[in-house]
């Protein structure tokens, strides 16, 4: 049986045969190459692949989805980078800050077009199944995107609404890519709808542990500086909890968040954190979203074997340690 | 028999009655509202219908691809404006002047997966077709934009590859809103790609109408102010088969585009395309892309009273006069 690590490889060697036009179009093509080959973990990939196998043993068949749904994932990341005015993302200058805006914004346009044109190479009686599923999923994701974006200027935000925000931006996806893997192997709608879940709740349980990694990783294991959320005014799974308790806690955060941008204001909020319980209470999330996940998991059809590997998957995203 | 201004009407009160999602989403569906609220033609739409009631007696079966189409050509609009820092159209301020640059970036992609919901809802039979061919057309369309901002910074352009750049900017979409409408009526493959050929070759004849109303239009019923193309710089027909020429005339233009933006400039670039017979240039061309578009057109197996509603279309869009 193929492991995580098999899929992973799969998916970058036909990420580095995608052929695009060359010549006079090379200035719309060249930034989706250059975004899609900055590596990244193909989570999305991946778990296409692994839903296909694991309902009908036919991975290659669900290649093309695959790949058109890493797609879609990088070219959320394009225009989200514009959106947010992010320079930087895995260590190389963003697509807006190589090119510029515009090339970001239509190469963008152009992946996610590409993407529907690669999703949609499947069997003709999986097809309507498949599209309907990766566009209401993409529209969840720009839904996801909107509320985040809202929740910049919004006073107060309930850790409900954040966590329909993150269902919506990462949960989603991840659901998605797996059933459309599930589909193209052939599962039936129950199962499709059940792995979809446990898509939809690893994907709520990583985000609520990156947010955590982000103020109490290891530095030396998390690849992104430790306090970037505080010093960015992020408004994270901690934050919304920690304001949720109100009283003199939420008072004394968003004092701290008046403290200028720096390691002061990053070791003022992370001690307020700390009173607050906030390790705990997103202790306390990440697992209760992991079960959902695993409960979802285990009520498919699938054989114990089978479930194995994506309880691995599971376990590798989110035992991630500090 | 229905007349061009029945299917207007028929576009113009489904787009009436469409729904968005509203309350928390309100902010992601507004700004596609007012984007398809701004009126305008219609004319990709219109043909969908047109194409699906000559070729099967069924626009209604295409209404929804139709619509679809449109939100899709509004789409472009929404995001070119962006990239072209455009403050208005039709009269009312676009969209990232309206809400901000990042509403017009992600509900423009809202748009286009919307456009793919409504364009996939055909019979089963239809959907791989009609979904090809829509996202073929979408890269065409994002090809020829490219092209289109390539040429701002480009000195030599040939009228070949300017041709090649409206062909997919605008050719290409008219091409396939019909062709769209065709395959839901069920016209055969020949068919359907000559009644594409009929939309593309419309497409170009209007696009070079439209650049030389832009200089030698009648204010009154152009809609626009005359020259706006000449003090913008745009890379029109008009410029290219002028510099195309060369000696004399394409030094003199270009010594003219250095004259500030103004009257002063506009009177003197329009006297030289006056001098280089410009005006005649581009109504040989525009009556060569309309016999194209007509010999496709009467190739087709189409009765000549079917043919006749896409005489009458191509008349109505390219007989403007000035």
């Amino acid at each position: 049986m193929k492991t995580i690590s098999d899929y992973r490889l799969e998916i970058e060697s036909a990420i580095q045969g995608l052929e695009f036009p060359d010549g006079k179009y090379s200035s719309l093509y060249e930034p989706i190459r250059y975004s899609l080959t900055a590596g990244g973990k193909r989570l999305r990939p991946v778990l296409t692949l692994m839903g296909a196998d694991a309902f009908g043993s036919n991975a290659e068949e669900a290649t093309d989805a695959a790949i058109g749904i890493e797609i879609f994932h990088n070219f959320t990341l394009v225009h989200d980078d514009v959106m947010d005015k992010s320079d930087m993302r895995r260590g190389r200058p963003t697509v807006h800050s190589k090119y510029d805006e515009n090339a970001a914004i239509l190469s963008g346009d152009t992946m996610l077009t590409v993407a529907s044109q690669m999703i949609s190479r499947v069997a003709d009686d999986k097809l309507r199944k498949v599209t309907d599923t990766f566009n209401d999923v993409a529209i969840k994701v720009y839904e996801g995107q909107r509320l985040d974006m809202d929740f910049e200027n919004a006073s107060e935000i309930s850790p409900e609404s954040y966590i329909e925000m993150i269902v919506g931006k990462t949960g989603s996806l991840l659901g998605g890519s797996v059933k459309i893997g599930a589909i193209i192997g052939g599962a039936s709608e129950k199962d499709a709808d059940l792995i979809y879940e446990f898509g939809v709740m690893t994907g709520v349980a990583f985000q609520i542990q990156d947010d955590w990694l982000d103020t109490f990783g290891d530095p030396a294991t998390f690849g992104k500086p430790i306090g970037g959320d505080i010093n960015n005014n992020k408004k994270t799974y901690l934050y919304i909890s920690a304001l949720a308790q109100g009283g003199q806690h939420a008072e004394a955060l968003k004092s701290a968040f008046e403290i200028p941008s720096g390691e002061m204001r990053i070791k003022t909020v992370t001690r307020l954190y700390e009173k607050a319980g906030i390790g705990e209470i997103c202790k306390k999330a990440v697992s209760q979203y992991s079960s959902k996940a695993l409960k979802a998991l285990n009520a498919t059809s699938l054989s114990e074997d089978k479930k194995e590997i994506f309880r691995q998957f599971a376990e590798k995203l989110i035992g991630r340690k500090k």
